[in-house]
């Protein structure tokens, strides 16, 4: 089984401090939501995110959601090969059960992260999607893998396909992509590093490479 | 160069026969745009879809903008060995600049095909996209290419990484993957088809299939 972990995901509610900032307002009263109700989200709460420490970077949702349709509906995962988490700024984990059908529609899948956040699991009798508090380095702990590899700019540079064929020689490894536009981790990330292309790549193309060229190595393709 | 075709893609203007409907009505209105203006969009208009031909499949620009995330981000378009195309099932072809840096944000996105129906060429400046009345067929011949592949559930199985190499041996293929979640193509594609899996896949994870495997086979990694 493969693990991927989306980190430091740039997932989260409207932090407090600007809950009353007018950007956030009104999209809430557009939404018919609370303020601290909805999903920070960079395009909408521009200049509120002025105001946040890191605001360059935060409220990337659509980072999750794109990694996330890429990852759910890959070949591993239909072959139940693969299994998905992501690790927020906020240190939350959310278990993606492999059999969700995530919402294609972007403001749709903002209202289930809006659900999620308030009530930790959705839909409530399936519980598809769980959220804990956790960090990254409790999570990686939890599933006690056999390979933990970072995904860096900065790691040590391998072949894509090389790569897939390290991952589909473990058990049970952990790869870890940064959810995050740009920057670097904010969690420790105490584990071999690995670059895939000479200069940065977006967080879905990592994963898609990862996936692609771990499941051309596996018997089941 | 490969040539990626997303073909008979779902990608229109709200139709006239429905403009009237009043899911199109409040939902022009919220956008400040006129019912005639605006993307047919599933999850927006689905009562409205209900009355339409082929309704069930219709208004599906998620679909485009998904693939085009992954397709122009991909390290085969960062080398420079992709050539994009968006086809519809109005026969208009989408020519995409390889240096287009899309919206991430699917809204954002919307305003943008708008514009582009509107102006068949944004930004005015740089016309990094294109619209052209064309079919599909004309798209192909116009491409010249030395081998022609269409992606298809009830094509010859391959896997994705002989695939990938029966492309990098090409100078000049073109791949068609279908731009619509479910169905057959509505143009005639009398070309070889491909299948790279036993059941079918979403167009963005074929897409992923076939940048990724075509680019382990060449030089460039």
């Amino acid at each position: 089984m493969l693990h991927l972990v989306i980190a430091d995901s740039e997932l989260e509610l409207v932090p407090k401090s600007i809950v009353e900032h007018p950007a956030v307002v009104n999209y809430a009263k557009k939404r018919k939501k609370r303020p601290e109700e909805v999903i920070l989200e960079g395009s909408y709460h521009h200049s509120a995110l002025k105001k946040l420490e890191d605001g360059e970077r935060r409220g990337r949702p659509d980072i999750v959601h794109i990694c996330l349709l890429n990852a759910l509906e890959s070949i591993a995962n239909r072959e139940g090969k693969l299994r998905v988490y992501v690790h927020t700024r906020n240190d939350e984990v959310i278990y993606v059960n492999p059999e969700t059908r995530l919402p294609r529609n972007y403001n749709r899948f903002l209202g289930l992260m809006e659900s999620l956040f308030k009530n930790r699991v959705v839909p409530k009798d399936l519980a598809l999607l769980r959220l804990e508090e956790k960090t990254l380095g409790e999570l990686v702990e939890e599933i006690n893998p056999d390979g933990v590899f970072v995904m860096h700019e900065e790691g040590k540079l391998v072949k894509p396909r090389a790569f897939g064929e390290v991952l589909a020689g473990l058990e049970n490894p952990v790869v870890i992509v940064g959810g995050f536009p740009h920057g670097d981790f904010l969690s420790e990330v105490p584990w071999e590093k690995i670059s895939i292309y000479e200069s940065s790549l977006m967080a879905w193309i990592v994963i898609n490479e990862v996936l692609v060229n771990f499941e051309a190595n596996r018997t089941f393709l």
